[in-house]
């Protein structure tokens, strides 16, 4: 369909006022993904010629395109309104988008990036679950539950006993704070140890296992202090219920899933048409997404179940060949968003207002590192493992921590200088995660106390590590 | 993030109302991306069982959940309300959605389907042009062009005339009828010849050229006829424009782009993370898209043509595997949504208020036919081709003849029984059109007179074929 004219406008279809904005939204979205995928493939780009995990330069080129810096990639919870938005001022100067349908076509064009950019997260962590091994993630299993449970635990008691005693926190904020600093991002530490080419080795998949844990005890943590915060009371059922149904879903998932794969192979191999392997495999993948977003877990959480499922089937080759594309095209998405939607404002210590909070911050970032690297020498009988790479892979709070943060600013708990120490302390631990888990496994672990390995070689091999 | 449950609202992020909406809108986009899929796919593999092409398959399924039928995939335009979305009703069911925010769910999931149907025609014409031979284009460009010319010219005068001699329809509205039967539906016809294996056939070629260039006549009728329909006068200085803007951008297009291909391949040698070679030309054919859609153009058109630049690169195997899957996920959201767009109610000839309608349809369908096949015929100098192939190729007006419809419909010179009979001509050339190009494709043409050739076998071969 051609764009509408600026001023021979053609109205289209029987609800004119919408579908003339059609061609517009998608015109931006198009401009929307060009500008993602440039910011994410320079800074992909340049981490990986310094020696980075090229997922910190996407997400340093969303910020650079985001709301701190260039304003292309916005969303409306971040602007104030689309005229802050410069790729939809961009679509108004070349596409002769009239000012006055702005608004319509910048929550439509940022309505279709976030929902690109969920789906980027899920096809994520369907890879991920494609990538890892079930017998071995069962295998690894106690040691994850423990990781899992012990960085949960350490943060939050820490970092709440601390608010409260150092700096005279009222409890209900301290207990929102110190929820905060227990969750982990899935997400970024998966693809660092992808792109490490370490997610099959023992720390990859406790790590791994822990995150995936991590994350429906963050969802649990979640609805506690917010009921907390709501009522002053923790709804008892409420949590019965998301730990049940996690259960339930995680182990009936795979279960049901294992004894159903044979007859998918079956059908899959009796399609005729093209891409039978990738739009089967899909339909299964966002079937287990929906229903687990419909009992109140995370949809990805869905996603990896029915990657796991698949990588012990006979597609599993195929199957990781022809989602890397797809794979490709929409994480970046993800990843761009994720810096686009970070304010590094707060970051500026020259603003005064920023000042208490920064202090707050680094308390919180020192709990939020200690309080997960602390969770690898807590696995016991694994005389093998870098107990250190475990802990720094669980450190980054990403995506999960900015949801703690927004939901403490909506119910109004948090006194401004502690959200802010919140966004800051979820910036650093997840910017700095991954050069850390870069640098500690290219390590040598026998050498790893004396000498730093930063000119090792750019393909570091999966090979199991021997501690000495 | 968790779905917002029924009692228990966890308010996120700064903008509350919106954000809570997020995981609601996400599950329902994967709802109806399952729909999709299982559509294209149940209707696609009958199809493919009884010798027809799987699009034609893909179109059905998608009557089958769209609002003829199932009312699964309907969209705002085509639905009363958003009680009228069977999906809706789904989630609310099954996610908890609160009725009162169902409408904003609704229109976001439809906007996003919308633009996902979008980026997959944007993304099946930059595979037909991936998969096209620019020299062998630019050697049948004449051939092409006086098919395309005659495809206009010759439903367009023999359905006004008809119209107004056999009918007494007014001039205005007949001109308007007239000009609906000249489009081209470009994605319809390039997919059943990219499953046949006749893209890069000859009459292939000839094709896939003049659906392109009847592409661009299309919106310059269709600009004439609006600004005819609203204002009774032509605005010559807009066709010249649109007439100036095409063929710089196309022949500019493609030649700027050539000189620049060896740039592009050198730089995408280049970069060192995953996806290099598919990102980069992503962001090439979005950026042709781009402009083509700013010059009010078809964004799909400057898909294409960063296809056919691609394709002269040494990247054009590599970017052909890694584009499939994408296309495999993709490309069904169109044609689904096509169908399911297409209300084929007025089908009916039970109901009294359709048959004023269906009889001008069927002498609509019968110009429609007879003014494309003529085209084949004209071709000058080519002994060797399949004439009546390129006549039925050139047939389906699938969604292109639907905005011709909806423009009627909108500006109201279309009387309803005119309208009606647009849409039937619109339907039975894009379902009859695959069938039909298939059985002469896979016809000898040396018996085609003679036998009907069902019992073919289902790889038909590319070779060239030597009439007799």
């Amino acid at each position: 369909m051609p764009l509408a004219p600026g001023k021979a406008n053609i109205p289209l279809l029987a609800e004119v006022s919408k579908a003339e904005l059609e061609p517009l939204i998608l015109a931006s979205v198009l401009l929307s993904l060009i500008t993602v995928y440039l910011a994410a493939k320079l800074g992909g780009e340049l981490c990986a010629r310094i020696n980075l995990p090229p997922v910190l330069g996407e997400l340093v080129g969303g910020v650079l395109v985001g709301v701190s810096a260039l304003h292309l990639i916005v969303f409306p919870e971040g602007a104030a309104s689309e005229s802050e938005s410069l790729l939809i001022k961009l679509v108004e100067l070349t596409a002769g988008l009239n000012p006055s349908a702005a608004l319509a076509v910048f929550q439509g064009e940022s309505e279709v990036i976030s929902v690109l950019a969920e789906l980027g997260v899920i096809i994520l962590l369907f890879e991920i679950g494609l990538e890892s091994d079930l017998k071995e993630l069962i295998r690894v299993g106690p040691q994850a539950a423990v990781v899992a449970i012990i960085g949960v635990v350490a943060p939050f008691s820490a970092g709440t006993a601390g608010l409260i005693a150092l700096f005279n926190v009222p409890t209900v904020p301290a207990v929102f704070a110190g929820a905060a600093l227990t969750a982990t991002s899935i997400g970024i530490t998966a693809k660092v140890l992808a792109e490490l080419q370490k997610l099959s080795s023992e720390e990859g998949q406790i790590i791994i296992g822990a995150a995936v844990l991590d994350d429906v005890l963050g969802i649990i943590v979640l609805a506690v202090v917010a009921s907390l915060a709501k009522t002053g009371e923790i709804e008892i059922a409420n949590v019965i219920y998301l730990v049940v149904g996690a259960a339930v879903f995680l182990v009936g998932a795979i279960f049901v899933g294992r004894l159903l794969s044979p007859f998918f192979v079956t059908l899959v191999d009796h399609l005729k048409t093209r891409g039978q392997v990738i739009v089967s495999s899909l339909v299964f993948a966002f079937l287990l997404a929906y229903i687990a977003a419909t009992i109140q877990l995370e949809a990805i959480l869905g996603a990896f179940a029915a990657g796991l499922i698949l990588a012990e089937t006979s597609k599993r080759k195929e199957l990781e060949e022809q989602i890397s594309p797809i794979s490709d095209i929409l994480v970046p998405v993800f990843f761009v968003s994720v810096g686009a939607r970070t304010d590094i404002s707060v970051l500026n210590p020259m603003d005064p207002s920023n000042r208490a909070g920064l202090i707050i911050a680094s308390f919180l970032v020192i709990v939020a590192i200690i309080g997960k690297i602390v969770t690898g020498y807590a696995i016991i009988g694994q005389p093998g493992i870098n107990r250190l790479a475990v802990g720094i892979g669980m450190i980054p709070r990403g995506e999960v921590g900015l949801v703690f943060a927004g939901v403490g600013s909506a119910s109004g708990v948090l006194s401004e200088s502690l959200e802010a120490a919140i966004i800051v302390m979820v910036i650093l631990t997840t910017f700095l995660a991954p050069p850390f888990l870069r640098l500690i496994f290219s390590d040598d672990p026998s050498q790893a106390s004396g000498e730093p390995a930063l000119d090792k070689s750019d393909s570091v091999e999966s090979s199991p590590e021997a501690s000495s």
